[in-house]
């Protein structure tokens, strides 16, 4: 018996509000279908009420998402919620995300009020919410700082007023592992109504701890994980997905898994590093360059000996394969369309043709051809596509 | 009653072996000197029976550094234990690190052993060590994977024979934090000796949970901690000295410290990403280019609101510095000066003449001369004072 982990990726709103990293629309929608084929269960597309530019990104992603749950984000007020259930129209599966500060020092300093009426304000979010999608997100901003008794109080109203899911961001990276396991625990037992809802985790990485928590989260019952592709996001950055995923594979122990197709995280994290222009260091776990790199003396006479001693998974698992760097202008059409669909394009024949042949003028001048140099003819078939 | 956290940095021996980071010997004593400044307990300074240019380097960091231990790796073998000892004859306080396998995967395929016979190695190790320093750490490699009662036996059996510090690395980077902390807390209520001796945590990044693995291992009873700068070493590095001393320093609920002058991070992480040619990703904890940067607007409203909303640490703590941008032509001998201090190098006038003279020509050519465009000066400084 394992229990499912519900994927939510954010890389296309806590993500994209990194200074740099903005997307234009046709970037977000080849972003969001990789996301989709990769088997995120959730993505969330944008803050619709923040900017015309972000509400057509949601109502864009809406239309071309084919599996994924789409969410729109709001804070606790009417016109973010109506114009977040605007963008969301067209969507298969529409969730809208709202949520006020929980958290003693935001409910004073930035909202100027006190518990209870914060409480209602979150409850009558929600309520509204509900009068347009029935799956309704609610967010207890700074969760890891809020009072634990007032967090389970809000909690249970948020849940009752019809939440599906309550997100407790941990806002300023500010948790250890074992505070993050016990804070969940407590609201799973002292929350009445938890079981008709689903807990999430949204953890920032200030101290470097945020995939540490997230897993502590899910190991006390949250079920949702809240990630980005690269761990980027505001400061210091989200949990990673990648991070997340790799965990839930060889820790078999934990009882239990998550619908990634984890052979997608290589090339998706080159996609998004390379459209997001936000570089990824050689040393970061899973999709670092020098992630599956055996260097020491000592280490690669036992990784020669016996592959085990030093790797916990495999490159292949991860979708890094030796034909990324070798596509050249002799590699055939079999070669690109094996390329392509581990990058997660399935083309017919028409499109298979039309892209071989731009791939071969691309090889002509720049010799050899890896995922990065790759993008902007995955960007040409998404606009096809979208 | 607070403990103390020992710091043992290992840049420049597990970080130095990545591929593409290795250092001459005057960019290792330059690092050395500024690691020194920076407070760490323990300078592991290479592997001196693996080239001659690596003892030299142990050699050399013996000679320059004025406070911490310096400390050489060996395998527990009689030839490496030997050249060590050779290599550390002028550190003020040396130390050996001398280990062998102890998972079962470790000692059947890499050994081709058995757990009787690799106790009785690593036991020898360690006495041989001690013939030459009192101070004696024994490793315990794969101790993340290996057989937990036989571990006890090991941790006691070297203890007994002399050695000061067991290091238990997780070799792979495989375990999560409540795990770590199990295994820490069944050593120290399992080995009868085990205060005779420090447990030291060394964590790789493979799951991204080295950071969390680490302070597991010192709320269970650990006492020192192998860390590098920027987390850099093999495949996806080793654990962050910059997360886990803003950890201690942020948590003060955990009733530890460490001496680190955290003000020196930045500085310090800029000096060795430039010298080693490794990249730190914006994203980074603590040492980023974003990690304190606010940019989405919900924030950046909260955030001028009050700035514990979104901070729990600030730039000033771990040395971001708004003057880190702004030494130009027009700044004077003192800034150059307090600057350079903030980098760890106190100068008398003379070397400051002599330092400002070339600064102005490098101010005159680049306009902006930031903390990465002081480097080649602070080596030129090194190399006087070495």
């Amino acid at each position: 018996m394992s229990d499912k982990i519900y994927i939510f990726d954010t890389t296309l709103r806590d993500g994209e509000q990194v200074p740099g990293c903005q997307l234009n629309l046709e970037e977000k929608l080849m972003i969001a279908r990789q996301l989709d084929l990769l088997g995120v269960d959730i993505i969330e597309a944008g803050f619709p009420v923040s900017s015309p530019g972000d509400f057509k990104s949601v109502e864009g992603i809406s239309k071309v998402v084919e599996n994924a749950t789409v969410c729109g984000l709001t804070r606790a007020v009417k016109n973010d919620i109506e114009v977040a259930a605007q963008a969301l129209k067209f969507a298969r599966k529409p969730r809208i995300h709202t949520g006020i500060g929980s958290s003693d020092i935001h409910i004073q300093y930035k909202f100027n009020s006190n518990r209870d009426e914060i409480l209602q304000r979150g409850v009558e979010a929600v309520k509204y919410a509900k009068t347009f999608v029935e799956d309704v997100e609610f967010y207890a901003e700074d969760a890891g700082r809020a009072d634990l008794e007032f967090l389970a109080r809000l909690t249970e109203a948020v849940i009752k007023a019809g939440a599906t899911v309550v997100n407790l961001p941990d806002t300023t990276g500010y948790l250890m592992p074992h505070q993050m396991y016990d804070r969940v625990h407590y609201l799973m037992n002292n929350v009445p109504n938890v079981d008709k809802a689903i807990l999430s985790m949204h953890n920032h990485n200030d101290l470097g701890m945020a995939t540490a928590n997230t897993i502590a989260g899910i190991r006390a019952g949250a079920r949702q994980v809240e990630v980005t592709i690269n761990g980027i996001g505001e400061r210091a950055g989200n949990t990673s997905l990648e991070e997340v995923a790799m965990i839930l594979k060889v820790h078999k122990d934990l009882g239990l898994y998550s619908d990634i197709k984890t052979e997608m995280l290589n090339p998706l994290s080159k996609l998004v590093s390379q459209t997001m222009r936000m570089p990824v260091q050689a040393n970061k776990a899973v999709v670092g360059r020098n992630a599956f790199a055996h260097s020491s003396g000592i280490h690669q006479d036992g990784f020669l000996k016996h592959q085990e001693n030093y790797e916990i998974m495999t490159p292949q698992e991860v979708g890094i394969d030796k034909s990324d760097i070798v596509l050249t202008a002799r590699s055939g059409r079999h070669a690109l369309k094996h390329r392509l669909e581990i990058l997660g394009f399935k083309l017919d024949k028409a499109k298979l043709d039309e892209a071989y042949h731009q791939f071969l003028e691309l090889a002509d001048s720049i010799k050899e051809v890896n995922d990065k140099d790759l993008v902007p003819l995955m960007k040409q078939l998404a606009e096809v596509e979208a």
